[in-house]
């Protein structure tokens, strides 16, 4: 009897966490694994035996974890206490549970660590799959969910880009995920295809918010333009590292700050006197499918599959992570390599300073290098008039010097 | 010598203005029309006499039209002075233009009533197409423009939706466009494929947003479900018919306003203590090709042909508008009339009482009839083990009651 796997769901969904879910399911199938539970409604689950054992779906059924954003088993925020880890190894050796593989991200990792020490002792194995559309997860290249999430924000960008071009009267700020690490909102330069495309202004949260100099880049690309499109992290901070938002109330002891867009398009139209508005998102960027990354989803199923192998040859303790690969021809190729847990328990990795501008208002071509083949085909090509006259004249331009040099 | 064609697009973009104008040049080309100019940059482009023929790009260019958003073509918002009018017949009279297309919202249509006025002696048709995602021109059964905002606004709702059912944790406020109409926010009830389904509460404008009422609805659903979706319009007001945002600041004669998105949610988190968060897509979903409707497309160019072919018949002063056939077999079907422009020009049409439910917190099985033809394919299902653990344990019951029977 080779034991029963369990898959626990941990945080925030994106796109691409039922596709590895999906990986785990169709690698045990072939392993001839008995039962796939899942822990109904993430960690919880585990400690109330809310088990459901996969392997009862038909493929056809399996196979819409693919393109279902959201997590189809559940998850929760729930913090684990010692008395629940040590309550562990008596609910899976009730259920003949073996494998342990917990989906999430910097906190999940942390739990997955946990897990492990806790039933290290009676023989059960513990794997993590890295997951977040944040991609702060120390050591792997980039984690599964980011790819989506960065093809969401690019192709999305691109759009508001022509819409705001066509109807060039105003600034639009657009507000990305990502609190503490701005590689979604760095993302969106991927949304370009030819110079002068959007977006124009790009703020992460690595850099220290300059009001200032913000105002100043806006009203210069806004009298060169008329539309100009901005792309600003939720999580902005001032000098002092508190949001640039003002908070607007406190409840007990949280407080609430109002949206980094709005603030910012408020802060164009009080300053500057320019129109402007804000869009927000959100969770609309998680949850998409359309703009879901093939390359994402392909990886996703891969990591799936790769924790339960390490599962399966005993290896626990470790987080499945990908390693980008050095090919002759540049192009893009990762491996898998099975991480020890304490590497990447409660790390959060930001974005790099290589990768951000000197003005801190845009990205570098080194870090939309590294991004390109993360966000899967290139995006749709639209047509501007305007642009195709400037190519028309161009084109007539070098004929008639090339007849004038005949 | 038939006369060039001369097309015009006012007011904001949608998702297939753009395949209006591809109707127009290959319904022209048919006819053949020597030119179609393109006035660039709306209604300004042709006193600047800022004219490009379109008839010059191929084909394989042409044919991007139909999934660009925005418009390839330019727009603007500047209103036109009586002397504007008056110097038109000169310049069409210049290019040898016959034919003038104006494509718009109500606004446009205005115009387009004008310039039929203005430049009737002078033997030149004008003919409007109608443009909209607000889905507020009169007579006409829907707009181009709205079937696309509409499955945009319930296929985000839908992943939305999964999303927050999956870590229900809080409350997700979804704000749609539509300062007066509310026919985009009406349209995220498509988003429902089974009872239950997201969005859980709908407020459109056309009724008075009772914030005691709202938060009594949000409580219960909360309470019941953890995760709550809330589609609510922008332009949500009170019994004072002043928005249910407070002013947050005011600039010379204008008055801005915070999102109803975020002050809903705000307002969720204060008065009920339960936590909330709001997306708000914004112009993401009026230039989403992604999630364009196949239906809407087709008909936006069915109307540039239409409006092209009324022009060549000497038919002005019309606007090309939808009528729903009754057919035998219930399926969606319409024809192509051409509307007197004084009957559109300037009148807003809302959501009629019969589309909204007698609490003002839904629409109505009426609405969702009439809308579901309107946004295309079916979307995309969705799994979600919960709901398949409670189809199982279904199935099982019927059975042993069944064997019980026997």
């Amino acid at each position: 009897m080779m034991g029963n796997v369990l898959v626990v769901h941990g945080g925030g969904p994106t796109a691409v966490i039922n596709a590895s879910l999906y990986g785990v399911i169709e690698e045990a199938k072939a392993c001839g694994v008995e039962k796939v539970y899942a822990a109904m409604g993430g960690s919880e689950g585990i400690l109330k035996e809310d088990f459901l054992d996969l392997l009862q779906f038909s493929k056809e059924r399996l196979k819409l974890l693919l393109t279902t954003p959201a997590t189809a088993i559940g998850s929760s925020r729930y913090a684990l206490e010692q008395e629940d880890y040590d309550a562990m190894p008596r609910i899976f050796a009730k259920y003949d549970i073996k494998y342990v593989l917990l989906n999430g991200g910097n906190g999940t990792m942390d739990t997955c660590g946990k897990i492990y020490a806790a039933c290290k002792a009676s023989g059960v194995t513990v794997v993590g799959i890295p997951k977040t559309i944040d991609n702060d997860i120390a050591i792997t290249d980039h984690t599964p969910g980011f790819g989506s999430a960065a093809r969401y924000i690019a192709a999305t960008t691109a759009e508001v880009g022509v819409d705001v071009k066509s109807l060039p009267i105003h600034v639009c700020v657009i507000e990305a995920m990502g609190r503490n690490a701005g590689w979604i909102t760095a993302a969106s330069a991927l949304a370009r295809r030819n110079p002068g495309d959007a977006p124009h202004l790009i703020y992460l949260p690595e850099r220290v918010f300059s009001e200032d100099e913000f105002l100043e880049d806006v009203k210069r690309l806004y009298e060169e333009k008329g539309g100009v499109v901005v792309v600003a992290s939720e999580g902005l901070k001032g000098a002092d590292g508190e949001p640039i938002v003002p908070p607007i109330f406190k409840q007990g002891r949280a407080t609430y700050y109002g949206d980094v867009s709005a603030h910012l398009a408020n802060l164009i139209i009080r300053r500057l006197g320019i129109k402007a508005r804000s869009e927000k998102p959100g969770i609309c960027g998680r949850a998409s499918i359309a703009w879901q990354s093939p390359v994402d989803q392909d990886e996703a199923v891969l990591a799936g599959r790769e924790a339960l192998r390490a599962a399966m040859d005993g290896v626990g303790g470790v987080m499945i992570g990908f390693i980008r690969d050095e090919t002759e021809d540049g192009s893009y190729r990762i491996h898998t390599e099975r991480i020890p847990i304490e590497k990447v328990m409660m790390y959060e990795r930001t974005v790099p300073e290589n990768y951000i501008n000197q003005r801190g208002n845009d990205v570098t071509q080194e870090f939309v290098d590294w991004c390109r083949p993360l966000i899967g085909p290139e995006l749709r090509e639209f047509i501007d008039f305007h642009d195709e006259r400037k190519k028309l004249e161009t084109n007539k331009f070098i004929t008639s010097k090339g007849e004038d040099a005949i």
